[in-house]
């Protein structure tokens, strides 16, 4: 680290006063390494990737005059000692390329080097001007003292292979020493005594690779209180058992509970958000915390801890992971306010004002302040532990409510704290704010995010939005989670599109991202919403609502087999490698995803008009496959297995609603 | 530098291999400094500025919650000991913008610096609140409670200033009360009292700031030895004074020679670039070194040290200045092959490899090894001094040959060396190479640089070609001195296309940038060329040229009126604020350039087709003046004056090249 400071330090000459001293600038690089990629904010940051992930690493890499260079990548995992190694090469005007493999979970880190290979320069130019028939018994006779001066800097066997050369060499006739000289074994000999001369160092760049459920997986949300067949009895852990399956079977991997803490009394919030309860309402999950304990407590309603462990393991045994809501606030009965007033700031009357997130206002929540004196540490190292503790319970995923309203180096040193004993914890930020602070989010660690697709409509929204996400800053710190719905957001666009609508959306975000999720009663095409406002109406946030999961209309076995072509695809595992093609209708979204090694090619059409049939000429992406225009290709459609061919680039066609308001296909090389 | 260093160590934790400790954690800034702009590469290299340039600066900046913030830059000059300081302007979305503007030479820093505004924000949400008609009684308390706690950590004057607003605010009505604190005089007074709490800090970024001449000049280069009416008889700096008046008044400020320093005799270059010279050639006078000196001295022929003096001081008077080649090439015959052997690398056969440019090769030239054991320090101090040495004797400008085959080290600590102490010296990179080393030459120091200008000829060409030097990271590092010939490249377009063919080429270079550069010859549209190669038959480089400046059809007054159009209008004086607009037809080029004030706007087409009439309907940009499609505006024709009345946006033009090949009209609104 010091030798590494001390050379960003000579670098940053030009923010001292004083002209760069001789002395330093001899110890610059000679060879320029430049316009690194994939780094984040010059490495402040770790570029995100999974396990098993391919990086792909571009670099411009020159120096003055014609000498070749050798360039390559150094890397390794934060618990390796050594550094693995591979070439890079180059692309023409001074970029590079090259790529490595990331296995383990956990911090990564990676640089590149460059140094001038003086035994390639020698072999280019002698292999010119032989090829250009000129002299070069000159150069052969450089060469071979090369060779020799390789050979008396080293020892043992390399010493011995060398001085092999060196007489081998001296007994050819000028042409076979040209065809020795450029023989890949004498390079390959030469590289292992290279000095490695004006080698350059670029910063070290992080990795984070997280597990693969970080860029893939399907969420389902529900509130267990809910799981019961009357409003009058409060729904249990143990009555969550009956829908696992249910659950497994539409494809989910990720089982999301909001808060499941005890609730507060004081402010407790009515049926639709009204500012007093009856005596039977049960508040909002959100405001945690009562006498019965805080964020490492449970609902006694929802049963036991042991009831919890339960069911964290029935669902890891039907593939499904429980995910935990994590929300920093408290009820005004937190026994925080008690223990640790410090924690809060206290107004001259005596209370502490509620918290708002505008234009929302949360009267039955105050929020802790992470900087009072009397908060550090106690207060993060308070949070920390709690969640740590429902780690150790089993649950390796969390859903952070209102992340951006907390202070951004609490989540870079939580994460980070958590993650080097628990690399396998997946943290999902729930913030609706500024693009900045949404990606600054992921920066700092968050694994996953929510996103504006809720918003994003139109096939201009939907295309700006979606290629925006594929490209820098974004692809490297920012995973996006496609919600088609929360208990906080009933979208618009939902109100009045019918079954159709829900379709349109939920192929939309299953097709669009790795990442996708669904709050109990999307699939009932549930829409009922409190009037003028995207929320819903009889909110579950403040009542219990049992549901027929059974009801005519669903769309549960569409989204099923969304989910089934999202595990037999792996194109369709990211959000990554998505582009747009031409589909001449303004109502029909048309794009494709296809997997890093090419060989798996999944098209999409939706339309977006839950109501009249569309139509329209498309392109299939034959360029991409290397195909002709008039190429043939065979296509499968994903939902029903239907096959057919092909011919040519401009296709037709017509999207019906009321059947299915949406396409995916396979598309393949004959 | 050291708290810096610290600073960036901490956020550069990613970089380390264990967790982020929580005591760090809570030294990282609370609140997020992104993206700031203009920096070079994350601040390691300076943006470059001239002399009362305005620097626009902008940044994304947030923290979490709903806190107002206060964001300023702080700016100060290498010789200031104290910052200056100027608020930005929140833009929305996080962004940020500020100016301020630099006026002494030398090295400057800027960086922005944000913290809590808790008075701001206190009086933002007492407005929005008391506006709302929400009882205010509590806030008001929590502000006066502000205001003693301000008073208390203050002394002398503002004490008491705040203790008065205090019982001043103590006294009033509710809505007085509001108002008082809403007044801007309570904003002034309370943020004197500021504790500036959660203060964050960009890192420093560098700013170059030189003589408008580094964006704004016009370039004549000639070779003093053909200022003669005889070939036979060897031009002189004396000679070159009848020249000074025609040259000024063409309208250049920089009077450019080619090396003048003593010429080698060993395999010197006849005429052609012949391999053998005659008794009487002259040779290159880039195979600089004989017995009668090195870069130091002066070829005998061209005259005396005291002539060269006089010359620069006869330049000046004609407000030229005289711009010198370092070409750091040595003929055999240099005095350092002697002298320091050791700088040099020498074959298995007592010779020195002479230098090649692939595909061009000097064999008359040879070069010194920057990096040999023998050349450190001594090679780069006596470069170094040679450049001084000729700074003293008045030269303030140097063309230098083909830096990118030297270290760029080496260009970082010369021109930072030499510009510490004079910094109103000039550097222009003479490199045609790769974009990644262009730019990077202007990053390690170089004012301007050669450019790709003359390989750009059709519509889509310099339109992308001029719109990239407009944007990042172009503009911030590189300034494109547009030449439009050189003894080394005669243009390809030249050869055919006539007279207007000089005028459409003079016309892009001095319309398209700030810098121009013309070699001797263009004026007299000289195109004789060696077949089929973009070089000039009988190159001036290997023979003495005499030329007749009045000679017929010469385009020496459209030159001069170019250049008067270039110093009337501040648009034209940079590359920088150049837009293209529609002209619906290829054969021309049609562009705007504005001034940064907005108050002086210059179109400018161009027809690429020296042969044949050329016509376009083509827009009036008012949308850029905030005028409406049918507004009427004032033009000019700036080559001959005259004016008209344009009524609307939309207009037609027809050029025809054997008139003018061209328009340049100055617009504005009526």
């Amino acid at each position: 680290m010091t030798a590494e400071l001390l050379q960003q330090a000579l670098t940053k000459q030009n923010d001292s006063t004083s002209p760069l001293p001789l002395s330093q600038a001899l110890l610059l690089p000679r060879i320029a390494i430049e316009d690194t990629t994939p780094v984040i904010d010059g490495g402040d940051f770790a570029v995100k990737a999974v396990e098993g992930e391919r990086i792909h690493v571009t670099s411009n890499v020159f120096a003055d005059g014609h000498d070749r260079l050798a360039v390559r990548i150094r890397w390794r995992s934060a618990r390796e000692e050594h550094w693995h190694s591979v070439t890079m090469t180059e692309l023409g005007n001074n970029a590079w390329d090259g790529s490595f493999t990331v296995q383990a979970q956990g911090p990564h880190h990676y640089c590149i080097e460059a140094w001038i290979d003086q035994f390639a320069s020698f072999c280019y130019e002698l292999g010119k001007k032989h090829t250009a028939g000129v002299p070069v018994s000159l150069e052969l006779q450089e060469g071979r003292n090369q060779v020799l001066h390789a050979a008396e800097r080293n020892e043992g066997e390399l010493h011995q292979r060398l001085i092999q050369l060196h007489q081998e060499l001296s007994g050819l006739l000028e042409t076979e020493q040209v065809a020795r000289f450029l023989h890949e074994d004498s390079a390959e000999l030469m590289a292992q005594a290279d000095l490695r001369p004006y080698l350059s160092t670029s910063p070290i760049y992080p990795i984070d690779v997280e597990r693969r459920q970080a860029l893939f997986a399907s969420w389902y949300e529900l509130f267990p209180r809910s799981i019961t067949d009357d409003p009058a009895r409060h729904g249990t852990f143990n009555d969550v058992h009956s829908r696992l399956p249910m659950i497994r079977d539409m494809g989910f991997d990720v089982l999301y509970f909001p808060p499941i803490h005890p609730i507060g009394r004081s402010h407790r919030k009515g049926k639709n958000n009204s500012l007093t309860a009856g005596p039977d309402d049960p508040g909002s999950p959100y405001a945690i915390g009562s006498e019965e304990g805080g964020h490492e407590a449970i609902h006694a309603q929802l049963g036991s801890r042991e009831d919890f462990r339960r069911l964290v393991a029935a669902a890891a045994e039907h593939g499904l992971e429980i995910a935990l809501d994590f929300a920093i606030q408290c009820s005004q009965d937190h026994p925080w306010l008690k223990q640790h007033p410090g924690w809060f700031n206290w107004r001259p009357d005596g209370t502490i004002k509620y918290a708002e997130n505008p234009p929302k206002k949360y009267q039955d929540i105050v929020n802790v302040d992470f900087y009072a004196a009397d908060a550090i540490p106690g207060l993060w190292m308070e949070l920390r532990d709690i969640v740590v503790g429902w780690v150790q319970e089993g649950v390796k995923t969390f859903r952070v409510d209102n992340p951006h309203t907390k202070p951004l180096p609490f989540w870079q040193w939580l994460i980070s704290d958590v993650r080097a004993e628990h690399p396998e914890v997946i943290f999902l930020a729930e913030a609706f704010t500024t693009p900045a602070m949404m990606a600054r989010l992921g920066k700092v660690g968050y694994s996953q995010s929510y996103t504006y697709f809720t918003w994003r409509n139109t096939k201009a929204e939907l295309s700006e939005y979606f290629t925006q996400l594929n490209q820098s800053p974004w692809r490297e710190c920012y995973r996006p989670n496609f919600f088609v719905n929360t208990p906080d957001i009933n979208p618009g666009f939902l109100h009045q599109c019918g079954r159709a609508g829900f379709l349109i959306r939920a192929a939309l975000a299953t097709m669009g991202s790795g990442l996708w999720g669904m709050y109990s009663g999307f699939e009932l095409c549930e829409s009922a919403a409190v009037p003028g406002k995207e929320e819903y109406l009889d909110s579950e946030k403040y009542e219990i609502r049992p549901r027929d999961f059974s009801i005519p209309g669903n769309i549960i076995a569409q989204i099923a087999q969304l989910n089934r072509i999202r595990r037999q695809n792996p194109a369709l595992q990211t959000h990554l490698g998505l582009t747009f093609y031409n589909a001449w209708n303004d109502n029909i979204v048309y794009f494709g995803k296809r997997s890093e090694d090419g060989s798996n090619f999944v098209l999409v059409a939706v339309s977006l008009d839950p109501f009249n049939a569309q139509e329209a000429h498309f392109e299939l992406p034959l360029w991409e496959l290397g195909l002709p225009d008039d190429a043939q290709t065979q296509g499968e459609d994903l939902m029903n297995g239907h096959r057919w061919t092909w011919h040519g680039k401009t296709q037709f066609m017509r999207i019906e609603p009321w059947n299915q308001p949406f396409g995916i296909w396979r598309i393949t090389v004959s």
